[in-house]
Parts: structure tokens; C-alpha cells; sequence
């Protein structure tokens, strides 16, 4: 592409190009690279706004060649009943991380929702038994499909369970995925027994309560509990956090917004007791799965590196098939 | 506009639409809501890259409607003679403060230039003395030129001398400014000589060392020292400013790298000593200019309320106009 332009990609155009599979090779590299010391630890910068806010998550990253990207995302958790609005909106810019080129600027939604499912799958890859069949999905709203979604291309799964406080939710879930992925997804109303039937429980709700605790989980789950992206929000009890091996994304950025978040407030578990990042795992650097038996948990909180890495790869596919709408930026 | 569409400005349009005396109107009544309280301190979020950096300013100011804007500028002091590009690039992107709702990504690299200016001349209106006719520019680059227009919708300046290291720089500027604005502006060699002659000077260049001293400065000059954007710059003297009235645009940015941050490191100057941020002076909460003879400081680090200001005025003059590309961002 010639400098003096820049490339834009509206929602539609980003659906169309970036696929899981693409995602989920592209996050697997961001952690590796971020877990050989190899990428900067990402900076984040929040503010409030009356009735919302602003968060904005930047990071850089060195692939084929090396890009910063800034994803502005704007989160208002009335806008679905006030404006008839998705609670978050925004866009990802993408720079030459070289000489600071702007190179594009795309909608953020559905590059959110899929690195936010490509962790989960890294993380399942590294972490869940290599023979996991079964999963259960609490929350089954958008990221809950992509989770799911995602996870299916790590894991040869068979039997899936869907919970949702609202059993609609659950249903239609269920009847969606199942054909999509011509497996079998059952609503169910009971998430403990589900999940103790499961090898493999993802959470991506709004919960502020735990939805898990101690007794729930069977030996040799995987959990990746998502859901939780801010101090308010959790989804799995400490207790059962204490009990268990914990795999977060970014450790501070889990302590001060992640289940962990909890789990520390609690004082049942320390920074110490935190296994590794993730990206440590990826790299070779700690140990993922050590036993058939043992409960792993993965706290997700969302990695501006899996924005760039993602952001990156939309960019270098669309240079290559001619996409995205081009703009002329010379000054 | 309708909700699902986003404006793109190209750096032609942005040059097209946005005019210096809406920029200066804008950015007082940015700086006069800051100095009110009606506005959060903006936000910044800085990582360097090897031979540069990306700094991204945020800030969410409440005009007819609120805005939230975030500028991603890379910063690569090396980019003209490694790749003939310009050391600063970057975009804006404004959204709706009240739904989160991006509505518009620009190109930064005028709005920077003009809501910079805009900022000297709304501290010009309150801090110079308001019969001022002459003015030293030093440092004859973009911003110089910018600079000098800024001044003179403020002020009706008639001679003006123009500094520079380089005087091939000085004598072009001259050259050109003259013939612009209509008034008379000469090249010279002796910085201070000029200075004295002055009733206005601003200081524009990418100095490390402190180019005007205490003696340099006669009775009644209004300084502006807008070059200092990092913590190696640095054009005046922590004398200079330890004996005359100190006006920032934000003390904490000021103090961490302005030539505040220069004067407060030797001692000479305390935090206590500054006299007001320009938006209290524009608020009406500290007093501005106060005798003839009194010499004040601007000590000008940029803020990402102007930016936000400048960016949100463009905005609505393209939608009242029908300007800009619009892209369908509907998911």
C-alpha cells in the first residue's frame, strides 16, 4: 500500500475477512511473543463518562513486521435499552510501528469477540485434556457462541451444554449452535451438574456474583471464566480459585479487574499462588497441563497484544486480496 | 447522521474545513469548561517503539452535545531522513460521549498544528498586553508559520521578526509570512535583540538547551514556549521564569515536560509559584494580564481538551455542510 493511504474496514468488511481459525494462530503468537519477553506489556487508559466510559487498550507488537494498534472502545450499559445501541462500540487504529504510519482503522466488535474467544481456544489448547468431548457454556449471549465457536476448532467436542439465566437464551443457543456445528448443545437449567459433566466450562456473562464455587467442578476441567472486565463482575468463587492451578492473561490487569480480582480481595489466594500468564505457558516458559486430574482455570480479561495481533493479520489479508476501502491520506 | 455511518476526514479535508479563528474560538471555550470544572483532566497513555513512540491523548468535553475524543499520534524523530515522512502522523477519533458511538476518524496532523496555535492565542487575548503590535517568532518551521497567524487574529500586529537556526529557514518565513498576513516581517539574527523589541514572542523549535534568558526579555512581553512536548526540551530559562508570572495549560504535564519541569528541577521555581492553568484565567477564576509592565510565561504542552474541541467543531461543520467520506458502519 502506498503511505499516503489508509485503509478502512467497516463491520461487515472485518466479519468477511477475519476467520477463527486466523484469529486463534494470530493470539497464539501474541502470547508466545508476550510470554518470551519478546512484547512490551500493554497500556490501558480508562475515563468516565456519565453513564459509561471510554477504554482504551494499546500495544505493539513485532510480527512480520512490527505494528501498534489502539483499540477505543466506548461501553454503556444502557445503550441496548436507552438508543437501541450495542453497549460497546468502537474502533481499532493500526499503525507501522516503524515510523508511525496510521495503515488502517476498522470497527472493533467483532475483532473483540473473536480474540476474546481465540484466548479462551489457546488457553484450552495448553491447559484442557487433549481428549476433551464435552463443554458447558454459561452465558449465552454473542461471546458465548464464538466461545464456543472458537473452541471447536481446538477440541473435537460432542456434547455441549448451554446455560443462561434466561432458559430462552439457552434454548436458542442450543438450537443455533447445534446445527451450526452439528454437534450436540443441550439448554440446561442446572449449571453445576452441567458442568460436572464437562471437561471443558467457558463463563462470559455479566454476572456480579459467583457462579461457580468448590463443589461444581470435576477433576480435570478447564475453566476459562471471561466474563469478568471490570472490579464489579465475577463469575467464580474464590474458594474454587484457592483450590486450583490459575492461568491468567496478564497478571495485574487480573488482579485488578479479573476474577482474581475477587480471589485476592478474599485473601484465600495471593498473587504468589498464580500459576503463570499464559503467554509464559505458550512460550515453553511454565508448564501448561501437568495431570489428567487437576481443575485449571484461565482468568480472561482481554490483552491489547490480542487486538494487534488480530488487527495485524485483518490488515495483511485484506493488502493481499485487494479489500477495505482505501483512502487517500496524503497531507 | 445516521448512527450506523462514520466521517472520514483526509488531511485535504480537514485542511478545508477547519478555519483558525473557529479553532481559536473552539479551544478557549475548551480551556474555559476546564478552567469551570465542567471538564475531567484529560488522559494520556504513552509506549515507545525503537526510534519513536505513540502517545495517545484522550479527553471528554460536554459542548451542544459530549464528546469523547482520542488522538493516536506516533512520534518518530528520525521518520524525514529515514523515509522523507513526517515525524509526527496519527488520527483522531471522536465519539458520542453518550452512547460511546465513534462518529468520526481525521487525520491529526492539522488539528495538532492549529488547536496548538489556538492555544497561544487564547492565552495571548488574556495574558499579552492588548495594544501589542510586534512579535518574534523563533523557530521557522509549520508550527511557526501556524503560530504567527494564530497571533495576529488576536492581536494587530504590524512588525514581526522571525529566528531560526537555520536563516535560510528565518529568511523564507519572512518571505512568505509577509506577503501572507500583510505586515511587515524581517529575518534576523540576534535572538534576543528582537525579543526586546517585542511585545509578543513565541517560542516554537525542538531546543534542549534554554534559547532566552532573564535579560533577554523587556517590560509587558507575553512569552509563549510551546516547543517543550518531552522532558529533554527546553527554550527558557528556569531564571526567566523564576522572576515573572507563570501560566501552563495543565500544571502535572507542565511539571512533567514543559519548561516548567526544567525550571522546577533547578530549584529556582515550585509548583506553588505558578501562577494559574489558562483555563482558570479563561474561567474567570484567576486574573490575567494585571499591570503593563509585568512579563507573563505560557508554558504550552498541548491538551487533548483542544484536540477534542477542534475535532468536534470540524465534525458538526462537515455534517452541516456534507462534507467528509461517509462508510456504513452498520454490524
Amino acid at each position: 500500500m502506498k503511505s499516503e493511504e489508509i485503509l478502512l474496514f467497516t463491520p461487515r468488511e472485518v466479519q468477511r475477512l477475519l476467520t477463527l481459525d486466523e484469529c486463534i494462530a494470530a493470539v497464539e503468537k501474541a502470547f508466545g511473543l508476550y510470554g518470551e519477553g519478546k512484547a512490551a506489556p500493554p497500556g490501558v487508559l480508562s475515563m468516565h463518562s456519565p453513564g459509561g466510559g471510554f477504554h482504551i487498550k494499546a500495544g505493539l507488537l513485532d510480527l512480520q513486521r512490527p505494528y501498534f494498534a489502539a483499540k477505543i472502545n466506548g461501553n454503556f450499559p444502557e445503550n441496548s435499552v436507552r438508543f437501541g445501541l450495542p453497549t460497546i462500540q468502537g474502533v481499532i487504529v493500526l499503525c507501522d510501528a516503524d515510523n508511525g504510519t496510521p495503515l488502517a482503522v476498522m470497527d472493533s466488535r467483532d475483532i473483540t469477540s473473536l480474540r476474546t474467544a481465540a484466548a479462551t481456544a489457546v488457553a484450552a489448547k495448553y491447559l484442557a485434556q487433549p481428549d476433551s468431548r464435552s463443554a458447558t457454556v454459561c452465558g449465552c449471549g454473542t461471546q458465548g457462541r464464538v466461545q464456543l465457536k472458537a473452541l471447536s476448532r481446538i477440541r473435537q467436542l460432542e456434547t455441549v451444554f448451554a446455560f443462561d439465566k434466561s432458559a430462552d437464551q439457552a434454548q436458542r443457543f442450543a438450537h443455533e449452535l447445534a446445527a451450526d456445528l452439528e454437534i450436540s448443545v443441550t439448554p440446561v437449567g442446572d449449571l453445576a451438574a452441567a458442568v460436572r459433566k464437562s471437561d471443558i466450562c467457558v463463563t462470559c456473562t455479566t454476572s456480579q456474583q459467583p457462579l461457580l464455587s468448590l463443589g461444581d467442578v470435576g477433576p480435570g476441567t478447564f475453566i476459562a471464566a471471561v466474563g469478568a472486565d471490570n472490579p464489579q463482575k465475577q463469575e467464580l468463587h474464590p474458594a474454587l480459585m484457592a483450590q486450583n492451578k490459575i492461568v491468567v492473561d496478564i497478571l495485574e490487569q487480573c488482579a485488578a479487574m479479573g476474577d482474581l480480582h475477587h480471589a485476592l480481595e478474599s485473601g484465600q489466594v495471593t498473587r504468589a499462588d498464580v500459576h503463570a500468564e499464559l503467554g509464559e505457558v505458550v512460550a515453553g516458559k511454565k508448564a501448561g497441563r501437568e495431570s489428567q486430574e487437576e481443575i485449571i482455570i484461565f482468568d480472561s480479561t482481554g490483552m491489547a497484544l490480542q487486538d494487534v495481533a488480530a488487527a495485524a493479520i485483518l490488515y495483511e489479508k485484506a493488502e493481499r486480496m485487494g479489500s477495505g476501502v482505501r483512502l487517500n491520506f496524503a497531507a
